[in-house]
Parts: C-alpha cells; sequence; structure tokens
C-alpha cells in the first residue's frame, strides 16, 4: 500500500527456506505480516519462493500461500529461481553440505546454525569469500538482538578488551528460578522442560556446549581471528548447587552462565563457565530466558545489548535483517544501500503526531489537602466521573511531611490509563476545590513491558 | 603492522575534520590509536588530511601530524583531496551551510550534531540523496551506543511499537543523584556543573530539548516518517520535586526523563518528559550519566541498547563506525562490504586461545571445615603461601547449613585475582588437609566494570 512504485519496480529478493519448523514458518509469517514495512526499508521485497520439509503435508499454509514446497532440501540449492538460501535444518552435517552447494552455486547464505558456524565456520567463510556470496548469522547469536551488527559494523572504532554475554535462554532461565525460589537444580530443569524453555536433551544448553558455540563466533569478530570453538573452555551449570547461589547473594553477587572471552597479552580467553557477576551490573539483573552481551571497547567504554535468546519470531527478526541487508546491497547506489533514515526517500510515510492531549498514558498524581471528612471522597468522585480509575495510592500524614500545616496531607495516587486531555480536565476540577491546597502534581507513568 | 598487503593497497579515505574541540581531537586520537584494527575492518586506511580550527595555534599537535589545519572550514568542505566531512561544528546555522556545501561539492557528511539534524534533516537529507552521498550521524543519538544502526538495520523485519530512552546524561545524572542522595534539583545541578556533567548554560539538556533532538531523529527511524523535531511535546526536569522521586520510590517506580515514541493507530507519539517507570526495568536501574533505549518491535520483542552517551572517545566511537562503513561501500566486491567475521578475510590474525590455567580471574571458594582452632590459619596460609590474596569471607556456622554434622562449618572466600592454575595448586593441597570435610567448590567471579 505504502510501498513506492520505485521499490516496487526493483526486483524481488526471491528466498528459499531450507526446513519450515518453528523459525521457519516464523520467517514466513513475519515477511508476509510486515512485507511492505520491509519492502519500504529494503527498497525492494522479499519473497519466499520455495520451502523444504520431507512432511509435505504440513507444509499446506506455505504451500497454500503460492510457495513451491519440496521435500528435498537439496532441489533448493540448485534451483536457479533462489537467490538466498535460509538455513533452518540445523545440526553439522546434512546442513553443512547443504550450505557448501548453495555458496558453490552463487547463493547467499543466511543461517541461524551456530553449531554449523563454530565448527565449520573457517570452510564455509573461505567458501563464501571465494565465490563472492554472503554468508550472514546475525540469528545465530543471541536470537532477535542486533548484537553480530554492533560488533561488526557498530564498534569498528574499537579495540575490543573483552565481552561476556548471558547467551543461553535456557541456563538463564534455570538460573533465575533457582536464586528466586531457591529450589535445587533437577527440579528447576523439569519445570524449564514442561513449560519449553529447555529440550528434552538439553545437554546441549547445560552443559554450556550452545553458549561455547556462540562465544567462538563473536570472539572471532571482536578480536579479529578465526572461530576457535574446538579450543574453548567449557563447563555448565548441572554441577551448581543451590546453597552457593545463596552465599553468593550474601556476598553481593549473583551466579549466571556467561561466555567471556577477553584478549590478554599472551592471547585471548575464551570460555564458558558459571560466574559471580555484582548484583548491581545489568547483565545480574538479567532475569529468565532473556539474553545480553556486554562488550568492552576501548573507545567507546561499555555497552550492553538484551532482548529474547530463543524463540520464533525473535530468531525470525534476525534472519529478516540479514535478509534485508542481503537485498540492499542488490540496490542501485552502493552509496544508498543503508538509507539515511531506514526507509528509502522514497517511501516516507506522512504520519500525524499527535497533539500530548491525545496521547494516552497512566499518571502519578500528588495532591496537598485538607486533612479533614469527605476530601478523599470528593477527588475520586470528580475522577470517577471523567472514567478515571485509581490503580494505587498513598497517604502521607502531615507530620511525614517536611514544613506544612499540621492539618494537611499529601494524596499521592496511581491512575490506570487515560488520555492526557481527559485528565487535564479532571484537574482542573479538582484544582478549584477548597480542600486542595496546593498545584496538583501531574507525572506520566509507562510500565515499559 | 597487521594490515594486509591486499587492504593497504586501496586508498586511504580522506578525511576532514571540521572542529577540532574534544570529540574532533578524540576521533583523531582513535583513528591514530586503532589504525591497524580498523583498517583490518574497513579493508582500507582512514587518514585525517585536513582540520578546521580558528585558535591554528591548539590545534599544533594535529600539525605536528602531518595533518594540514586551516582557520576556515570551508576551505575544507570544497578541498578536493577530501572524500569525508566530519562536521562537529555544532550550532544550526554555519554548521548547515558547511554540511549543504559538502553535500553540494560530492562529499560524505558524518556528523554528531543532533540539533542540526533535527531541524534541518528533511532538507539536508534530500541534498544528500539527490548528491548520492551519505550523511551518517549515528554520534549524534545515544553518544557511543549504536542505536542507529540498530534501528535501521538490525530490526528491519519488525514493525516497531514504541522506543523509549534515557538521552541524555546530564539530566540521567541530576536524577540518579536527587533519588539516592535525598537532594533537591538545584543543588545536584550545581554538583554536575562543577563535575563536567553539566554545562555552564544547561538549558537544553534540563529543559529536554537536546534528548528531544535525538528523539525525533530516532522516531523518523523507527517509524519511516520525517524528522519532526517541532512537533514533540517537551518538558524538562526543573519543575521536578524530590519529593516526588521518594513517593515514586515507595510505589515501587523510579522517575526518568524518558524520549517516548510511540505508534498508535491515529499518529505517532513524540514527547520529552520525566516519566515513573517500574523499579525492575532494566531501564529504571540505568544510573549516572549512562544512556539506554528500549525498543519494542513486533517481532523482536523488547530490546536494549546500554552504554556511554556522550564524552569525547564515546562520541569518536560512533563517529568512526560511520566513517568505517563509507569506507566499506567503497570497497571493490559490494556483496563482501561487511567481512563475515567483521576483519578483510586476508587480515585474519592467528592469535592463541589461553588454556584454563592461564586464565587470571577472582574465585568464589566454599570449604566444608571442621569447626576448630586453627582451621583458618591453615588454610590461609597455604592460600598466602601462593601469593593469594582474600577479598572478603563469610562464615556459616553449622546451625546455618542443613544437614550436616553439628561440627562441620561452611567457609566462603571471594579471593583477589589470581592465575588459575596457581590457585589450582593451592586448592589440591588445601583438598589434602584433614580439616577440610568434602570437595573444595569453586567458582569464578568477574567484576565487568
Amino acid at each position: 500500500m505504502h510501498s513506492s512504485s520505485e521499490a516496487s519496480s526493483r526486483s524481488p529478493l526471491r528466498l528459499g527456506l531450507l526446513g519450515i519448523g518453528n523459525v521457519g514458518q516464523s520467517v514466513f509469517d513475519v515477511l508476509t505480516r510486515n512485507q511492505d514495512e520491509i519492502s519500504r526499508r529494503a527498497g525492494r521485497s522479499i519473497e519466499v519462493v520455495m520451502a523444504s520439509r520431507r512432511n509435505l503435508a504440513a507444509a499446506k499454509p506455505l504451500a497454500d500461500a503460492g510457495v513451491r514446497v519440496v521435500a528435498d532440501p537439496a532441489d533448493i540449492v540448485r534451483d536457479p529461481s533462489v537467490d538466498v538460501v535460509v538455513e533452518l535444518i540445523g545440526g553439522t552435517t546434512v546442513a553443512r553440505d547443504l550450505v557448501l552447494q548453495a555458496i558453490a552455486n552463487g547463493k547467499h547464505v543466511v543461517t541461524a546454525n551456530k553449531a554449523l558456524l563454530a565448527e565449520h565456520g573457517t570452510e564455509i567463510f573461505d567458501a563464501a569469500h571465494k565465490a563472492g556470496v554472503v554468508v550472514a548469522f546475525e540469528a545465530a547469536v543471541a536470537g532477535g538482538i542486533p548484537i553480530i551488527k554492533a560488533l561488526r559494523e557498530g564498534l569498528t572504532a574499537n579495540r575490543i578488551q573483552w565481552l561476556a554475554g548471558i547467551i543461553n535462554g535456557t541456563t538463564n532461565f534455570i538460573l533465575s528460578e533457582m536464586r528466586s525460589k531457591g529450589l535445587d537444580f533437577a527440579t528447576v530443569l523439569k519445570t524449564a522442560q514442561s513449560l519449553g524453555y529447555a529440550e528434552a536433551d538439553p545437554t546441549f544448553d547445560i552443559e554450556g556446549v550452545d553458549a561455547a558455540h556462540k562465544l567462538a563466533l563473536m570472539s572471532a569478530i571482536a578480536f579479529g581471528v578465526p572461530v576457535q570453538f574446538d579450543k574453548a573452555h567449557i563447563e555448565g551449570i548441572t554441577q551448581l548447587d543451590a546453597q552457593d547461589i545463596r552465599y553468593a547473594e550474601q556476598l553481593g553477587y549473583r551466579i549466571k552462565l556467561l561466555g567471556i572471552t577477553k584478549r590478554v597479552p599472551t592471547g585471548i580467553e575464551l570460555r564458558v563457565h558459571p560466574c559471580l557477576v555484582p548484583s548491581e551490573r545489568l547483565l545480574a539483573n538479567v532475569e529468565g530466558a532473556m539474553n545480553a552481551v556486554v562488550v568492552q571497547g576501548d573507545a567507546v567504554g561499555t555497552t550492553l545489548y538484551y532482548g529474547k535468546g530463543a524463540g520464533g519470531e525473535p530468531t525470525a527478526s534476525a534472519v529478516i535483517a540479514d535478509l534485508v541487508d542481503v537485498a540492499r546491497v542488490g540496490n542501485s547506489s552502493a552509496l544508498e544501500r543503508v538509507p539515511a533514515l531506514a526507509f528509502q526517500p522514497d517511501a516516507m510515510v506522512p504520519t500525524p503526531v499527535l497533539p500530548i492531549s491525545d496521547v494516552v498514558s497512566a499518571y502519578y498524581l500528588r495532591l496537598r489537602v485538607s486533612d479533614e471528612a469527605g476530601v478523599l471522597a470528593n477527588l475520586t468522585g470528580v475522577l470517577a466521573k471523567s472514567g478515571i480509575s485509581i490503580d494505587a495510592m498513598l497517604q502521607r500524614e502531615a507530620h511525614d511531611v517536611s514544613g506544612q500545616e499540621g492539618n494537611q496531607t499529601d494524596l499521592v495516587m496511581l491512575t490506570h490509563e487515560v488520555r492526557e486531555g481527559t485528565l487535564d480536565e479532571a484537574l482542573a476540577h479538582i484544582q478549584a476545590l477548597p480542600t486542595v491546597l496546593a498545584p496538583v502534581v501531574r507525572l506520566r507513568k509507562e510500565e515499559l513491558a
């Protein structure tokens, strides 16, 4: 609808999905749902033309949408109608063959397969370099967080000194639960499995292997060294005692499974293990299945990147970001590959900015009132008449409040969401009440959830 | 030294610095200090060839380094030896003229000037588009945090729903101090000024104008709309009462100056104001002069970006990231613009990965010991002999520890930094002591500061 004639006239980027599981389906769903917005950014459309699934019947939704579904992914990597292959099969054998074949056939590859790149990255990146194609893997590390882009493009000025990350959601969920509920590892692992946060065979996660795969990739990018997963020191959380989590807390620390890579004068440290982190660090406060990576650069200092490290749509977000990068490279003017304002200049949309009176928000109100009967009823009556409901209230007696008369009190309220104009009208009425003794303080409140 | 023959044979990107203040000097310093690493990433070197400063004498360090220093920045924007102009003059008049002249002369522009782009962005981006040059401005928003890149490239799959940021370090420092020390605004402002966190005329910061400049840029990129600073609703923190910070805290909230832009069915919200945020959110825990931006996308969910929002080197980090982007665009193969592993394939450095025994770390130790005289002296004696010093200790009496004999106790220690191999040798001695009754638990500890 908004896509410009210029953008839509460019040839689409044609995509083949190797594997239609949770992530593959999400890639298709997000590309479909946001196709207009994505085209406006990329300067051309991105279309799924082929997809593979052993069970053809299960791929009916894609087939119904016009995608050519095949049982054998090898059919995709050799099909001339495919520009980019998205590898979501997993594992390091079949996936490796398919990726190398796709590269040999001149196709770009986008993959979420950390194990593949951690173990065969050198071979695959070499092949891609020689073939002049892109192998992109934002989705392989920390799900939807654009940490590969940050390291590879955002922090290029820096000599990176170290990075440390919570890069496995399963183990972070388990550690969060062990701490907050005082439970032991085995009990929480069962909960995590029943909630889908841990797989039936959780070995790769709980033994730290998955984190080490991701760490090896980040280390290579941070320091300009080859991917060296085989040299990583790896410890998981299976031996971690709940008692140590408690003692650590008493000393002001939390225990997280961290991937750490550090540059020291004699070489590089590359290690995954449980680690005490001061409780006041943001990283220590990353809870549940969330991921976060802290990067220390000599110019920028400390930066941190936080978000969902797994799941269909967060992973699809990263896969599609890589696809947009590939699509943009193909645009006519290399210099305008990435538009200054993210969207192609001919695809900007004039959208009204709302006046503040039309903004809907929750509010904090503080009223200095006479400490007499009926005051609260009056106030809440005015608010109720405007449809404004109270979420929480605090009353502070006169003796709590410095420098005021003895017969005054502070009423502090949090409202539910209301249009600002409506609230301000109600507050004008309230301000006029003789029992309201000072200008009402009004602040906005956002849950940011 | 490490720069490859291939990289060094490509022509350098030649840079003209308009203004050599704190940021300009830092750009020069970081480019010089990290030139090897930056060239390995960019595929070519980035050289400062010209710089302008009214006071020529003060520019002596650059002149001594071979930079052609001129008094009039207009000499730079018309000089054929300059490929990219870095505008660090500030303001919206002279800077606007210089940027438009540079664009007209076919030069790319990198700027940290949020006011300029917030007020004249439409004109400047139009001119750049027509001239086929890049105008890059990562440094204009949130200092060294690569938030522009995240929004413009990292989250392109998403329909962005809202973003909220602490994007002014001065006001966040003031609010942090007001809360932690219970002081009022005027008192803390004076402290901030004496520490250099607030300028002599702090109006733009404390009235929210600086945050609104940055917010208008992020809003445009997030939603594909023009830069609309003139329509932003702006409130600062000058009217904020310390009492409301205390009441908010009692209700479970902290007050931050936020820039918020949100997509709603009828348009876009664009507003800067003090705002209550739940205390448990990471954003609420961003303290001092640090910045952070939370972005909510429909596929990725919540992501957060954190780092230093100001200062010479953090800002230089962002300026140079933009320069590397420009340098990479000029590389021969568009497809390899950004190398898969960040560094050019011919510029990888083989660096040893250290064995874990050579890693230096601090440690948490838990020892189950006999509760008798001399035990602690024995233990600390062994540690001291290996040069291992204790940072903190916790002793838990037998009755605190579930399921153990009455004459046992837990000793928990934090060590200072020590080589792991050295520690493990000492622990082998300790483990052999008859008073040590169970395997010693050893966990690593990182301050991440």
